[in-house]
C-alpha cells in the first residue's frame, strides 16, 4: 500500500471473550476469542471496502497486545501509528449472547488499559496531513481523563490538517452517566462534520425516535450532518435495519434489510465504516446505502469485525438480498 | 448457609448426553455433558432465587455420581442428604435437539440406577422438621416399585413434620402408561397442597386445554391449588409462555413471555422452582409471575439447570424483557 | 444384503469443508468435514428407506477417497461398483453458511477429480440387470467431456437392461452455462422416465413458477413424468416445502412442511430419494409424499446425508409434524 | 464383497465415552464417542488387512445401536449376522486416559445390554460353513449366563462346520473373578486351535512371564498353539511391543516395536487380528509379525479400531519404522 | 457438613485462560477456562482427602466471581467466608503451555482485583476457633499493601484462636523482587509452625539445593518445621517428584514418583494439601508421603485443582504406581 | 514500515488441513486449518526477528486466497508483491500427525494452483533493488515448468539488483524424482551464495552424513557457503537439533537443543529464517546460532509459522533453555 491513509480512527480495542453456543459465563469451560473495539472495527470496515485506513491506539508489548495488532494487520489496517508500551494491560470484555427474554450482556474489564492511557504527545499528528477523514467515537473520552484530552487534541490536529471529522456518539451506560457524557461529547460534536448519533438521545435528552432525534441534534449541536441507524427487532435473532440522515436536506436509506442476527456486535461500526466509505466516494445517500449494507452483512457473521468484501457489498446494493445458495 | 433447608426435593438426576449443533446421535463424534433431573432442577432454581434447598437422592460412589453431586453443590444445593452407595449405576439420557418438522427426542438409559433404588429407610426423615415445602414429581414413582414406596413414605413424613407439599405430575410416556400413572399418582396428588399439572391430562383423562384441565383436576382430585403452564409454540425455536392457577379463585400470570428457545429441557422445572419461591414468599400470583419469568429465562440457556440470578429475574419482572444489549 | 440393488445412482461425491458457527472461511481455524454429492445422497436416502441401493463412482486410493467410501458403506450403500484408481484427486467443496442478507456460498474445488474421469468402460454395466431404477443428475455431465460420455453410455445400458431412469437436472451455474447445459441435458432428459426439474428453468428457458415449469418441460422434452419441489423461504432459517408432478395427470404433495433450516444442502437429493422410494413402492402421489417428508426431515439436520429412519418418515407421513419433545 | 466371510467373530461392542485432553470424568463437559469391543475390533483389523470378516452380536434398534452397526459397516465388516432387537440397551464404557502415576481407567456400564442377551438360537449358525476361522474372547462368557451358553454353542457349531477356532482370553477383573473365569474359560480353551493368552496368567494361576506362561498354558490346557504379546512400558506414553508363540516349536516376533502411545485400547485386538491374518495366509511366524505390526500401529492412533491399511502394515514389515515425515 | 472447618486458607483465586493444544496465545481462537489460585487449590486438595476446609477471599458479584465460588463449592470447599463486593474485578492469568526448549509462561492480569483488596476487618475472624490449621502463601502479601496487612492480621488471629500455621513461600518474580519479598515474608515465616519453602532460596539468599535450603531456612528463620519438594525434570513432559523436611530430625519421602506431566500448575499446592492432611492425621512422614502422592497425581491431570479421590491416593501410597489400565 | 524489504522470498503457500489429536484422516470430523509454505514460513521467521520481509506469490481472489494473505500480513510480511488472479485454485495439503512407529504423512493436493502458474512477467522485479537477500527453495521449480522459468528469471533479476541469494534445496519426493530435481536445481544452486542443503543428498547422490554432505556439495556445486541442519530423533516426540556450515572454514552451532516436538512442520524453514537473520546481521556463526534457536522454538508450537519473538530467541541464545515456568 503506497501513500498515506484515507481514513484514520483512534480508540481502544479489546479482546472479547465469549462462551460458545449461548452458554452463560458461569456454564462455560472455554471462551471464544475475538478482537473488538469501535474505532478499530470502523478502520477494518473502511479497509475491506478498499480505502486505506490507519488506526491509532496504545498497546502493551505482550502476546495479548500482539493478538490485537496482528488482527488489525490481517484486516489490512495500517498499524504503524500504534504506540507500544511496557506498561499497563490489554482491555477485555466478556460477552454473553442472549435469547429472548434474556438480553446479550457485556462485562467490561478494561480499566487501566494501555489504550486508555494514550496521551496527546504519544503520537506525531502531522501524519494526518492528506488524510480525508478522521473518525472518533464517544467511547474514547469515556475511558479516562487522559483519553478525553487526547481526543480533543487529536480533533484539533485533524482540523488543522484539513481532515473532515466524523464522530459516532456510541453512548455506553456502563462507562459513564448521560451528564458526564454530555459534558465531554458536546465540544467534540461541535467540531464534527458528521455526527453518527447511535444511542445518543439520552445524552442530550432528545426524543428517541430516529427522525426527531437527528433533527433535534442537528439543531442543538449545529453539526452539518447528523446520521443514525434505525432498527426494529423481532426478538434477538431477527431485525430490520435502515438509516436516516439530515443536513440541509433529509436522506433515507434506499432499502431496509431484514436480517437474521448471528452476532450483533460491531453493527453500528460497520454502518459507520460503510457510511464513511460511501460519503467519501459519493455523498450522503451513497453513505447511507453502503452503511446499511455493511451493517446488514455484519450481523450475519460472528465477531466484531466485518469480513464482507467490496464485491459482496456491491452485489447486495445492486440486486438486493438473494438468499439462494450460490453454487 | 446456616439453618436447615427451606425447600426439599426428592428424585433422580441423570447425566444428559447430547450431540452438539443439532446433529443426530448417529452423526456425532462427541457428546455434551449436562446434569438433568426434574427435582434437582427445582432445587437448583429455588437456590438461585435465594431460598435454601436440599435434594434427596441415591448416587453411586463413582466419578459419574460425583459429577452430579459436584454440580448440585456448585449450584448451592445442600447435598448432605444424598445417600451414597457401592451398587448400581448413574442413569443417563441421550438427547437429540430437533428442528421442525423433527421433534427433539430423548432416549432414556436409566434402568437399574442407584436413584431408582432409594428406599424409605435410606434417609432419616426427621430433617424435614422446619422445612417449608417438600417437592416431588411424578417421575420418581414411575421409576420403580421401590421409588413408589419411598415417595409415599416421604410424603407422609413431610406431612408429619408440617411441610407443605407440591407435586409436579410430569407424565413421561416412555416410563409408564396413563393408567399405571393414574394408579400411582392419584394418592400422591391427594396428599399435595399444590398440584403442578404439566402433561397431566392424559393420566386423569381430562381436557387438554389448560384452564379446563386445572379446573377438572381440582374437582377430581380435591387439591387446594392446581397450577399449569400454557405454551404456544411457533416451530421449535419460538414459543410463548404463560401460566394459570385455580384454588378458590383463578389466577393468571401477569405477563406472557415471547421466548427464543435455546434449550427447552428443564423449563417446567424452572417454572416449578419459580412458583415455589414466589408462593412461599408472597402467594399464588407472585408464584405464577416468578414461575413464568424463571421458565422464560431457562429456555434462553443451554442445559437443564437455570443459571438465572435473583437480580435478573427481578429485573425481568419489574420492567419486562429488554433485548437491547447491556453495555 | 442379498440380491442386487433396487436403485443405482452414478456421480461424484466430494469432501465438504465448512466453518462452524456461521463463520466465514476467512475467520475459521477449523473446518467441519462432511461427505456430499447429489447422487450419493440419493443412494443414501433410498437405502435409509429400506431399498437396496448402489452407487457408481471413481475414487482415488487415498485416505480422502476412503472417507467417502466409508461413509457410503456406513449408510448402507453398496460400494462394490466404485472404481478405485491411483490417479487424480478427491473433489472438495468449501461451504459457508449464510444468514440474511448473506446467502450461503459454495466454492467448488473439484477440477481434475477422479470421479470426473470415470469412463464408459470403467464399469461392467451388466450389473444393471434387475435394477429397478437408475438415477443420474445434471451435475455429472457438467464435470467433464468424459463424464458426459459416461452418462450417456450408462443411460443406454440402463435402458438396455430394463431400468427405469430418473434424471435430476440440478443446474449448477458455477459449473456451466445454461446453453452448455441445454446441449448436454436435452438428450439425457429425453431418455428419462422421470425428470426432476430442480433449478431447471434457466436451461430450457421456461417459466420459473413450478407448475408452469413442469408443464412446459413435459411438453418441450416429452418426458412421461416431470416433478419439482416448491419452496417458499422466510429468510435462510425458515422455509415451506412442497412439490408437484405432472404426467397425464397433475399431482400435488398432500402436506406442505414448515421447516426450520439447520442445513439446506442435500434437500433436493433427499426429495429425489423419497420420491424414488415412494414411486417404486406405490406410484407418483406416494412419491411426492415421501419426497417432501424426506426433504423436510433433511433440512433439520446437518450434513448432506439424510439420517432419517423409515419409521420416522412413516410417522411424519401418518401424523404430521409433532414438535413436542418425545420422552 | 462376494462370497462368505473368511473370519467370523462374536461378542459385544459398546459405545466408549472418554473425556478429551487427559481430563478426568469429573472435569469434562464433553465426551468423545468411539465404538469399542474386543471381537468387533478383531473383525475390523482382519477386514482392513483384506480378508472378509463378519461380526455376530445383538443390538437394539436405536440410534445408539445404529452407531455401532454403522461403524462396523464403514470399516468393511459384514454386519448381516447382527441380531436386531426391541429390548434392552447398548453397553457403554467410560474411559479416562491416565498419565504416570495415574493409570487409565475404565468404568463399565454394560449390564443388561442387548449383546449380553444373545442366545444360541438367535443365529442360524450354518453360515459358518466355509468360514476359515471363528474367533471369540473371554469377555463374552463373562457377560452373562446366556452368553456363556451362546459361546459354547457357537464354538460347537464352528467345529461342526470345520472352522479353526481362536480364543483370546482377555481376562477382565471388573467382570468376574479368576476362579469364575477358569470355570468358564477352560472348556472354551480346550476347544480352541489357537489360544491368545492376554492377561491369562491369573485365571490358570501360572507364571506371568510370557514365555513361561505360554508353555504352562499349552501344557495345562492342551491347546495346539498358544500365543501372547510381550510388552515393556516406560510410563504410559512409551512401550515396547513384541510377541511369542509356542506349538510344537517356539516362535518369536521378528522385530520388537518401540511405540509412542496415543491410545492403548484395542492393542491386543489388533494383535489378534494381525495374527489371524498372518496365520491364515502363511503360518505362525507370519502371524506374529503381522500381529505385532498391527498392534504397534494401533497404539499410534486414537480409538479402539485400527485404521491401518494393508499397504502401511506391509511397508512397516518390509522396512521397519521410518519416522521421517512422508512428503 | 456439620461442624466448622479443619483447615482454613486465605488468598486470591483467578480465572486461568489457556490456549489448547500447546498453541501460543497469538495463535489461539479459544481459551480454556480453569480456576486457579494457590490457597484455593490447597483448600480443595484438603477437602478431596476428607478434611473440612474453608477458603477466605473477596469476590465481585459478577458471573466471573460466581465461576470461582461455584468451582470451590463443587470441590467441597466451604465458601461461607467469602466476602462479596460490588467493586473491582476478578483476577485473571493467561497461561501458555511450553515444550522444550520453550518454557510454559504466565501473564498475570490480576491488578486491582477484589481479592487484593481484602481488608483485615472484612472478616469476623473468630470462626477460626476450633480450626486445626491456617494456611497462607507468599502470594497474598505480594498482591497489595492491604493484603500484607490482612495476612498479618489473620495470622495473629489464627495464633490467638490456637490454629497451627503453615506458610508456603511461593515466590513469584513477576509480582515482587526478592528483597521486597524478604521484608514481607520474614515476619510471616517467623509466625509459622510449618514453612513450605517452594522457590524460597532467592528471597533469603540461601543455597538452592533442597536439603541445604531447608536447613539454612530453619536456622535463619527459626521455624520449627521446614519442608520442600524436590524435582528433577527431563524436559517439560517428564519429571521425578519427592520431598524433604527438617525439624529436630530429617525426613524424606518414602517413594519418589516418576511422572508424566499433563499440567504442572498447582503441583506445589497439591503437595501442600497432601502434606497438611498427612501431618494433621499422622505427622511429618505421613505428610511428605501424602504430599508427594497428591503432587504426582496432580501433574497427571489438567487444571490447577486436584481431582484425586482419597481412595486413589491411598492406593498409590499402599501399592505404588500401577500403570496397567484398570478394567 | 517504511523503506523496502530486507529479504524477499518467492514460492507457494497452501492451506494445511490436519485432523486434531493424532487422528487419522479417515477418523476425523473436523480439520484444523493452518497456512504453510516453505518460502512464506521463511519470510515470516525473518519478520518476527525484526527484518523487513516480502513474499512473492500468486493467489486466487477467493476467501481461500485471502486466508493466506491475511495470515502473511498478520505476521508482518509485506504482501504488496502478491499477484492476484481470477484463475486456478489454492493449493492444499492434508497432514496426519504420526506417533512411532507411524510416521507423519502429507497428502499434497496442490496441482493446478495459482502459485504454480506464477510467470516471470507477472512481477516487476526492479523492486529487488536494495533488497539484501533473495531466498528461494527447491519446491518452487518442482511445481511446474512455469515455476522453473520464474525461479531462474527471478534469480537472474536478484543477481542483477545485487541481492545475495540463498537456496534451500528442500527435496520433496512426492513432487519429483532425484534426477528431475538434479536437472533443475543444479543451475539454481550454482547461482546461490548460500545453499541450505536439507534433504539434498539424494539429488546429487552424496553421502547423507551432514558433515560429509555439505563438504561434498560445496565441492560439487561450487557454492561459497553450504549449510545444513543435523537432527537426531528419539521417536517422533523428541529430537536433538543442531547445524553445521562450510565455506572456506567450518562452523558448528554453539549449542544443540533437546526439543519436545509439538509440530515438526516448518522447522527447516525456521532454521533458514534464523540463519538468514543471523547471517545478515553478523555472519555465519551467528546464522547457525539463530537458525538452531528458531528451529528449536518452532517445534514447540503448532503450525508451520514461527510465533517466537525476537526477545524469546535472544533469551534462548543468551541463557540456554530454562524450562521452569515463568511466573
Amino acid at each position: 500500500m503506497s501513500g498515506g491513509p484515507d481514513v484514520v480512527t483512534l480508540g481502544e480495542a479489546m479482546l472479547r471473550l465469549s462462551p460458545p453456543d449461548h452458554q452463560r459465563l458461569e456454564q462455560s469451560t472455554s471462551l471464544d476469542v475475538n478482537v473488538g473495539g469501535a474505532e478499530l472495527s470502523v478502520a477494518i470496515g473502511v479497509a475491506r471496502l478498499g480505502l486505506r485506513s490507519a488506526w491509532v491506539t496504545k498497546l502493551p508489548k505482550t502476546p495479548l497486545g500482539r493478538i490485537i495488532a496482528n488482527h488489525a494487520r490481517a484486516m489490512e489496517v495500517d498499524v504503524s501509528k500504534i504506540v507500544w508500551t511496557d506498561e499497563r494491560r490489554v482491555g477485555l470484555y466478556f460477552l454473553e449472547f442472549g435469547a429472548a427474554p434474556r438480553p446479550s450482556s457485556v462485562i467490561y474489564d478494561r480499566k487501566d488499559s494501555a489504550a486508555s492511557n494514550l496521551k496527546p504527545g504519544d503520537v506525531d499528528w502531522k501524519f494526518l496531513k492528506g488524510v480525508k477523514l478522521f473518525h472518533i467515537s464517544g467511547i474514547t473520552p469515556a475511558l479516562s481523563e487522559t483519553n478525553r484530552e487526547t481526543t480533543l487534541h487529536a480533533l484539533k490536529q485533524a482540523k488543522r490538517w484539513g481532515c473532515r471529522v466524523s464522530f459516532d456518539v456510541n453512548y455506553r451506560s456502563k462507562l459513564w452517566s448521560p451528564s458526564e457524557a454530555e459534558l465531554a461529547c458536546t465540544p467534540i460534536a461541535k467540531m464534527a462534520d458528521i455526527l453518527i448519533a447511535s444511542d445518543a438521545s439520552s445524552i442530550w435528552n432528545v426524543d428517541k425516535e430516529p427522525e426527531r432525534m437527528v433533527k433535534a441534534l442537528k439543531k442543538k449541536l449545529g453539526v452539518p450532518l447528523v446520521v443514525t441507524t434505525k432498527r426494529a427487532d423481532d426478538g434477538t435473532f431477527r431485525s430490520r435495519i435502515s438509516s436516516i440522515a439530515v443536513s440541509d436536506k433529509r436522506y433515507e436509506s434506499s432499502r431496509p434489510y431484514d436480517v437474521e442476527v448471528v452476532d450483533r456486535l460491531g453493527t453500528g461500526d460497520s454502518f459507520a465504516a460503510g457510511f464513511i466509505y460511501g460519503y467519501l466516494t459519493g455523498g450522503v445517500q451513497r453513505g447511507l446505502d453502503y452503511g446499511d449494507a455493511m451493517a446488514a452483512f455484519k450481523v450475519s457473521t460472528p465477531g466484531d469485525s466485518n469480513y464482507a468484501t467490496k464485491d459482496e457489498i456491491d452485489r447486495l446494493l445492486a440486486s438486493g438480498p438473494n438468499l439462494r445458495i450460490q453454487r
